[in-house]
Protein backbone atom coordinates (compact mmCIF):
# COMPACT_ATOMS: atom_id res chain seq x y z
CA UNK A 1 0.00 0.00 0.00
CA UNK A 2 3.37 2.18 -0.71
CA UNK A 3 2.29 3.37 -3.68
CA UNK A 4 0.82 6.37 -4.96
CA UNK A 5 -2.15 6.93 -7.66
CA UNK A 6 -4.37 8.80 -8.52
CA UNK A 7 -8.09 8.27 -9.51
CA UNK A 8 -10.77 10.09 -11.29
CA UNK A 9 -14.35 10.31 -9.97
CA UNK A 10 -16.93 10.58 -12.65
CA UNK A 11 -20.78 11.13 -11.67
CA UNK A 12 -23.26 10.77 -14.49
CA UNK A 13 -25.76 13.33 -13.05
CA UNK A 14 -26.24 16.94 -13.09
CA UNK A 15 -28.27 17.42 -10.23
CA UNK A 16 -26.91 20.13 -7.88
CA UNK A 17 -27.77 17.65 -4.97
CA UNK A 18 -26.80 14.08 -6.98
CA UNK A 19 -26.69 11.11 -4.57
CA UNK A 20 -24.54 9.47 -6.81
CA UNK A 21 -21.97 12.30 -6.14
CA UNK A 22 -21.89 12.13 -3.10
CA UNK A 23 -21.46 8.23 -3.28
CA UNK A 24 -17.94 8.91 -5.02
CA UNK A 25 -17.28 11.43 -2.48
CA UNK A 26 -18.00 9.07 -0.04
CA UNK A 27 -15.22 6.95 -1.79
CA UNK A 28 -13.07 9.05 -1.65
CA UNK A 29 -13.24 9.77 2.07
CA UNK A 30 -12.79 6.60 2.59
CA UNK A 31 -10.42 5.34 0.48
CA UNK A 32 -6.64 4.09 1.33
CA UNK A 33 -4.42 7.10 2.17
CA UNK A 34 -2.03 6.68 -1.16
CA UNK A 35 -5.66 6.32 -3.59
CA UNK A 36 -6.02 10.04 -4.45
CA UNK A 37 -9.45 10.43 -5.47
CA UNK A 38 -10.80 13.79 -7.60
CA UNK A 39 -13.75 13.97 -8.46
CA UNK A 40 -14.37 16.02 -12.27
CA UNK A 41 -17.95 17.08 -13.10
CA UNK A 42 -19.51 16.73 -16.62
CA UNK A 43 -21.80 20.05 -16.10
CA UNK A 44 -19.79 21.76 -19.12
CA UNK A 45 -19.47 18.68 -21.49
CA UNK A 46 -21.52 19.73 -24.55
CA UNK A 47 -23.59 17.04 -26.38
CA UNK A 48 -21.29 14.87 -28.98
CA UNK A 49 -20.89 15.85 -32.35
CA UNK A 50 -18.46 14.44 -34.75
CA UNK A 51 -18.40 17.82 -37.10
CA UNK A 52 -17.17 19.49 -34.05
CA UNK A 53 -14.80 17.27 -33.16
CA UNK A 54 -13.46 16.95 -36.87
CA UNK A 55 -13.95 21.00 -37.74
CA UNK A 56 -12.87 22.33 -34.20
CA UNK A 57 -11.52 19.74 -32.44
CA UNK A 58 -12.34 18.80 -28.72
CA UNK A 59 -14.08 21.89 -26.74
CA UNK A 60 -12.45 22.71 -23.87
CA UNK A 61 -14.20 21.39 -21.26
CA UNK A 62 -13.82 17.72 -23.10
CA UNK A 63 -9.88 18.79 -23.39
CA UNK A 64 -10.09 19.09 -19.52
CA UNK A 65 -12.00 15.73 -19.06
CA UNK A 66 -9.57 13.83 -21.44
CA UNK A 67 -6.69 15.23 -19.74
CA UNK A 68 -7.63 14.36 -16.24
CA UNK A 69 -8.45 10.40 -17.45
CA UNK A 70 -5.00 10.82 -19.08
CA UNK A 71 -3.26 11.70 -16.38
CA UNK A 72 -5.09 9.30 -13.82
CA UNK A 73 -3.78 5.69 -13.10
CA UNK A 74 -7.66 4.63 -12.66
CA UNK A 75 -11.29 5.92 -12.94
CA UNK A 76 -14.50 5.56 -11.02
CA UNK A 77 -17.56 5.90 -12.68
CA UNK A 78 -20.88 6.23 -10.93
CA UNK A 79 -24.38 6.13 -12.60
CA UNK A 80 -27.68 6.83 -11.59
CA UNK A 81 -30.09 4.52 -13.42
CA UNK A 82 -32.53 6.31 -15.85
CA UNK A 83 -34.75 4.25 -17.94
CA UNK A 84 -33.12 0.69 -17.16
CA UNK A 85 -29.40 2.18 -18.26
CA UNK A 86 -26.58 4.34 -17.69
CA UNK A 87 -27.51 8.04 -18.24
CA UNK A 88 -27.62 10.05 -21.44
CA UNK A 89 -25.21 12.44 -19.44
CA UNK A 90 -22.24 9.88 -18.82
CA UNK A 91 -22.52 8.11 -21.82
CA UNK A 92 -22.08 11.18 -23.96
CA UNK A 93 -18.89 11.99 -21.76
CA UNK A 94 -17.84 8.26 -22.59
CA UNK A 95 -18.35 9.30 -26.22
CA UNK A 96 -16.15 12.35 -26.02
CA UNK A 97 -13.44 10.80 -23.31
CA UNK A 98 -13.40 7.76 -25.65
CA UNK A 99 -12.03 8.90 -28.77
CA UNK A 100 -8.78 8.08 -29.51
CA UNK A 101 -8.92 5.26 -27.71
CA UNK A 102 -8.04 7.31 -24.27
CA UNK A 103 -10.05 5.17 -22.39
CA UNK A 104 -8.37 1.74 -23.21
CA UNK A 105 -6.53 -0.08 -20.73
CA UNK A 106 -7.33 2.24 -17.61
CA UNK A 107 -8.89 0.38 -14.61
CA UNK A 108 -12.24 1.32 -13.52
CA UNK A 109 -14.41 0.70 -11.07
CA UNK A 110 -18.38 1.58 -11.18
CA UNK A 111 -20.80 2.23 -7.89
CA UNK A 112 -24.14 3.31 -8.63
CA UNK A 113 -27.32 3.97 -6.26
CA UNK A 114 -30.97 4.00 -6.85
CA UNK A 115 -33.99 5.30 -4.22
CA UNK A 116 -35.53 1.83 -5.04
CA UNK A 117 -34.53 -1.73 -4.23
CA UNK A 118 -31.84 -2.26 -7.12
CA UNK A 119 -29.33 0.00 -6.58
CA UNK A 120 -28.69 0.94 -10.73
CA UNK A 121 -28.09 -2.70 -11.31
CA UNK A 122 -28.91 -2.86 -14.78
CA UNK A 123 -27.44 0.77 -15.61
CA UNK A 124 -24.27 -0.69 -14.24
CA UNK A 125 -24.20 -3.52 -16.26
CA UNK A 126 -24.55 -1.54 -19.67
CA UNK A 127 -22.15 0.57 -18.00
CA UNK A 128 -19.55 -2.55 -17.58
CA UNK A 129 -20.27 -3.77 -20.80
CA UNK A 130 -19.26 -0.25 -22.57
CA UNK A 131 -16.31 -0.13 -20.17
CA UNK A 132 -15.49 -3.68 -21.66
CA UNK A 133 -15.71 -2.87 -25.62
CA UNK A 134 -13.48 0.32 -24.66
CA UNK A 135 -10.90 -2.33 -23.66
CA UNK A 136 -10.70 -1.04 -19.45
CA UNK A 137 -9.73 -3.26 -17.14
CA UNK A 138 -13.13 -3.68 -14.94
CA UNK A 139 -12.73 -4.30 -11.52
CA UNK A 140 -15.63 -7.22 -11.09
CA UNK A 141 -15.88 -7.06 -7.31
CA UNK A 142 -17.06 -6.09 -4.92
CA UNK A 143 -20.07 -4.58 -6.68
CA UNK A 144 -21.38 -1.17 -5.32
CA UNK A 145 -24.86 -0.92 -5.98
CA UNK A 146 -26.85 1.18 -3.38
CA UNK A 147 -30.72 0.27 -2.59
CA UNK A 148 -32.50 3.47 -1.10
CA UNK A 149 -29.52 5.32 -1.56
CA UNK A 150 -31.20 9.22 -0.72
CA UNK A 151 -32.57 7.52 2.74
CA UNK A 152 -28.86 7.13 3.72
CA UNK A 153 -27.59 10.65 3.21
CA UNK A 154 -27.83 13.19 5.96
CA UNK A 155 -26.81 16.65 5.29
CA UNK A 156 -25.05 15.98 1.45
CA UNK A 157 -23.63 13.60 3.56
CA UNK A 158 -23.71 8.99 3.23
CA UNK A 159 -23.88 8.12 6.79
CA UNK A 160 -25.09 4.33 6.49
CA UNK A 161 -22.33 2.56 8.11
CA UNK A 162 -22.69 -0.69 6.24
CA UNK A 163 -22.63 1.18 3.03
CA UNK A 164 -19.57 2.94 4.36
CA UNK A 165 -17.76 -0.43 4.80
CA UNK A 166 -18.61 -1.98 1.54
CA UNK A 167 -17.02 1.15 -0.30
CA UNK A 168 -14.07 0.95 1.71
CA UNK A 169 -13.37 -2.68 0.50
CA UNK A 170 -13.93 -1.69 -2.55
CA UNK A 171 -11.79 1.17 -2.92
CA UNK A 172 -9.22 -1.62 -1.17
CA UNK A 173 -10.13 -3.86 -3.76
CA UNK A 174 -9.56 -0.60 -6.59
CA UNK A 175 -6.20 0.23 -4.96
CA UNK A 176 -4.84 -3.37 -5.36
CA UNK A 177 -6.35 -3.82 -8.99
CA UNK A 178 -4.92 -0.34 -10.15
CA UNK A 179 -1.35 -0.67 -8.56
CA UNK A 180 -0.95 -4.36 -10.08
CA UNK A 181 -2.16 -2.93 -13.70
CA UNK A 182 -0.12 0.49 -13.61
CA UNK A 183 2.00 0.92 -16.31
CA UNK B 1 -53.76 -1.20 -44.97
CA UNK B 2 -56.08 2.04 -45.11
CA UNK B 3 -55.81 3.91 -41.78
CA UNK B 4 -53.66 6.68 -41.46
CA UNK B 5 -50.27 6.43 -38.58
CA UNK B 6 -48.29 8.91 -37.87
CA UNK B 7 -44.41 8.27 -36.83
CA UNK B 8 -42.18 10.22 -35.73
CA UNK B 9 -38.03 9.00 -36.56
CA UNK B 10 -35.30 10.24 -34.36
CA UNK B 11 -31.51 9.89 -35.14
CA UNK B 12 -29.19 9.46 -32.37
CA UNK B 13 -26.57 11.37 -34.41
CA UNK B 14 -26.12 15.04 -34.68
CA UNK B 15 -23.87 15.10 -37.75
CA UNK B 16 -24.42 17.13 -40.86
CA UNK B 17 -24.13 13.92 -42.82
CA UNK B 18 -25.24 11.18 -40.47
CA UNK B 19 -25.98 7.79 -41.90
CA UNK B 20 -28.20 7.19 -39.16
CA UNK B 21 -30.38 10.24 -40.60
CA UNK B 22 -29.90 8.99 -44.06
CA UNK B 23 -31.46 5.45 -42.70
CA UNK B 24 -34.36 6.95 -41.32
CA UNK B 25 -35.16 9.06 -44.38
CA UNK B 26 -34.68 5.50 -46.85
CA UNK B 27 -36.88 4.19 -44.35
CA UNK B 28 -39.28 7.15 -44.75
CA UNK B 29 -39.73 7.15 -48.75
CA UNK B 30 -40.11 3.35 -48.76
CA UNK B 31 -43.05 3.39 -45.74
CA UNK B 32 -46.60 2.23 -46.98
CA UNK B 33 -48.33 5.35 -48.36
CA UNK B 34 -50.64 5.30 -45.34
CA UNK B 35 -47.84 5.91 -42.72
CA UNK B 36 -46.32 9.24 -42.55
CA UNK B 37 -42.84 9.29 -41.14
CA UNK B 38 -41.16 12.76 -39.37
CA UNK B 39 -38.39 12.88 -38.55
CA UNK B 40 -37.29 15.04 -35.27
CA UNK B 41 -33.87 16.27 -34.72
CA UNK B 42 -32.05 16.21 -31.75
CA UNK B 43 -29.67 19.04 -31.56
CA UNK B 44 -31.41 21.01 -29.66
CA UNK B 45 -32.17 19.13 -27.03
CA UNK B 46 -29.81 19.86 -23.96
CA UNK B 47 -28.46 17.65 -21.66
CA UNK B 48 -30.70 16.09 -18.98
CA UNK B 49 -30.35 17.69 -15.53
CA UNK B 50 -33.46 16.62 -13.08
CA UNK B 51 -33.01 20.48 -11.82
CA UNK B 52 -33.79 22.09 -14.45
CA UNK B 53 -36.85 19.89 -15.11
CA UNK B 54 -38.19 20.49 -11.38
CA UNK B 55 -37.21 24.23 -11.38
CA UNK B 56 -37.96 25.36 -14.73
CA UNK B 57 -39.85 22.94 -16.75
CA UNK B 58 -38.94 21.27 -20.35
CA UNK B 59 -37.03 23.08 -21.82
CA UNK B 60 -38.89 24.51 -25.24
CA UNK B 61 -36.73 22.07 -27.78
CA UNK B 62 -37.62 19.28 -25.01
CA UNK B 63 -41.38 20.67 -24.95
CA UNK B 64 -41.18 20.01 -28.60
CA UNK B 65 -39.82 16.51 -28.38
CA UNK B 66 -42.38 15.86 -25.95
CA UNK B 67 -45.21 16.48 -28.61
CA UNK B 68 -43.92 15.03 -31.56
CA UNK B 69 -43.61 11.90 -29.34
CA UNK B 70 -47.06 12.29 -27.73
CA UNK B 71 -48.82 12.70 -31.17
CA UNK B 72 -46.93 10.07 -32.68
CA UNK B 73 -49.00 6.61 -32.82
CA UNK B 74 -45.35 4.99 -33.22
CA UNK B 75 -41.91 6.09 -32.71
CA UNK B 76 -38.32 4.34 -35.09
CA UNK B 77 -35.24 4.86 -33.28
CA UNK B 78 -31.98 4.88 -35.23
CA UNK B 79 -28.82 4.74 -33.32
CA UNK B 80 -25.33 4.40 -34.63
CA UNK B 81 -22.95 2.63 -32.37
CA UNK B 82 -20.68 4.48 -29.99
CA UNK B 83 -18.58 2.46 -27.59
CA UNK B 84 -20.60 -0.52 -27.93
CA UNK B 85 -23.71 0.75 -26.67
CA UNK B 86 -26.47 3.65 -27.97
CA UNK B 87 -25.53 7.08 -28.20
CA UNK B 88 -25.28 9.44 -25.51
CA UNK B 89 -27.01 12.04 -27.77
CA UNK B 90 -30.03 9.52 -27.85
CA UNK B 91 -29.84 8.12 -24.36
CA UNK B 92 -30.29 11.88 -23.61
CA UNK B 93 -33.04 12.49 -25.41
CA UNK B 94 -34.94 9.09 -24.22
CA UNK B 95 -33.81 10.22 -20.82
CA UNK B 96 -36.27 14.03 -21.30
CA UNK B 97 -38.75 12.33 -23.24
CA UNK B 98 -39.52 9.44 -21.07
CA UNK B 99 -40.21 11.40 -17.81
CA UNK B 100 -43.71 10.90 -16.48
CA UNK B 101 -44.14 7.75 -18.51
CA UNK B 102 -44.77 9.39 -21.75
CA UNK B 103 -43.23 6.62 -24.16
CA UNK B 104 -44.62 3.61 -22.38
CA UNK B 105 -47.04 1.71 -24.62
CA UNK B 106 -45.66 3.44 -27.72
CA UNK B 107 -44.74 1.11 -30.47
CA UNK B 108 -41.42 1.46 -31.96
CA UNK B 109 -38.75 -0.28 -34.20
CA UNK B 110 -35.19 0.41 -33.77
CA UNK B 111 -32.81 0.84 -36.92
CA UNK B 112 -29.09 0.86 -37.38
CA UNK B 113 -25.89 0.67 -39.47
CA UNK B 114 -21.99 0.82 -39.10
CA UNK B 115 -19.23 1.36 -41.36
CA UNK B 116 -17.98 -2.26 -40.35
CA UNK B 117 -19.74 -5.79 -40.35
CA UNK B 118 -21.58 -5.63 -37.43
CA UNK B 119 -24.17 -2.68 -38.35
CA UNK B 120 -24.65 -1.30 -34.69
CA UNK B 121 -26.12 -4.80 -33.50
CA UNK B 122 -24.94 -3.95 -29.79
CA UNK B 123 -25.62 -0.45 -30.06
CA UNK B 124 -29.32 -1.52 -30.75
CA UNK B 125 -29.44 -4.30 -28.17
CA UNK B 126 -29.29 -1.71 -25.65
CA UNK B 127 -31.74 0.50 -26.84
CA UNK B 128 -34.36 -2.76 -27.22
CA UNK B 129 -33.38 -3.32 -23.24
CA UNK B 130 -34.36 0.52 -22.81
CA UNK B 131 -37.28 0.15 -24.86
CA UNK B 132 -38.67 -2.60 -22.90
CA UNK B 133 -37.84 -1.28 -19.45
CA UNK B 134 -40.14 1.76 -20.74
CA UNK B 135 -42.37 -0.59 -21.44
CA UNK B 136 -42.48 0.08 -24.95
CA UNK B 137 -44.26 -2.34 -28.00
CA UNK B 138 -40.94 -3.38 -29.31
CA UNK B 139 -41.08 -4.94 -33.19
CA UNK B 140 -39.33 -7.78 -33.25
CA UNK B 141 -38.50 -8.33 -36.59
CA UNK B 142 -37.08 -7.95 -38.80
CA UNK B 143 -34.50 -6.22 -37.41
CA UNK B 144 -32.40 -3.49 -39.82
CA UNK B 145 -28.12 -3.75 -39.05
CA UNK B 146 -27.24 -2.20 -41.77
CA UNK B 147 -23.20 -3.47 -42.17
CA UNK B 148 -20.96 -0.82 -44.40
CA UNK B 149 -23.72 1.70 -44.42
CA UNK B 150 -21.47 5.06 -45.10
CA UNK B 151 -20.56 2.73 -48.83
CA UNK B 152 -24.37 2.24 -49.38
CA UNK B 153 -25.09 5.57 -49.48
CA UNK B 154 -24.27 7.97 -52.32
CA UNK B 155 -24.72 12.09 -52.41
CA UNK B 156 -27.00 11.37 -48.94
CA UNK B 157 -29.39 9.07 -50.33
CA UNK B 158 -29.55 4.90 -49.20
CA UNK B 159 -29.03 3.46 -52.93
CA UNK B 160 -28.76 -0.25 -51.74
CA UNK B 161 -31.50 -2.09 -53.44
CA UNK B 162 -31.25 -4.96 -50.93
CA UNK B 163 -30.70 -2.36 -48.02
CA UNK B 164 -34.00 -1.00 -49.30
CA UNK B 165 -35.83 -3.90 -49.44
CA UNK B 166 -35.42 -4.75 -46.16
CA UNK B 167 -35.98 -1.35 -45.13
CA UNK B 168 -39.48 -1.83 -47.15
CA UNK B 169 -40.05 -5.26 -45.12
CA UNK B 170 -39.39 -3.55 -42.09
CA UNK B 171 -41.65 -0.63 -42.35
CA UNK B 172 -44.56 -3.03 -43.55
CA UNK B 173 -44.03 -5.02 -40.47
CA UNK B 174 -44.32 -1.63 -38.29
CA UNK B 175 -47.53 -0.42 -39.77
CA UNK B 176 -49.10 -3.71 -39.15
CA UNK B 177 -47.69 -3.65 -35.58
CA UNK B 178 -48.99 0.17 -35.01
CA UNK B 179 -52.17 -0.30 -36.36
CA UNK B 180 -52.85 -3.16 -34.22
CA UNK B 181 -51.57 -1.31 -31.14
CA UNK B 182 -53.24 1.82 -31.36
CA UNK B 183 -55.66 2.57 -28.73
Amino acid sequence: MDEKVKIVAIAGSLRRKSVTRTLLEAARDVAPENMQIELFPLNEIPLYNNDIEVEEGFPEPVKQLRQAIQQADGIILGTPEYNGSVTGVLKNAIDWASRQGLMAKKPVATMGGSPGALGATKAQEHLRQICLHLGMYVLSRPTIAVPKLPEKIVDGQLTDEMTLKFIGQQMEQFYDWVVRLKD
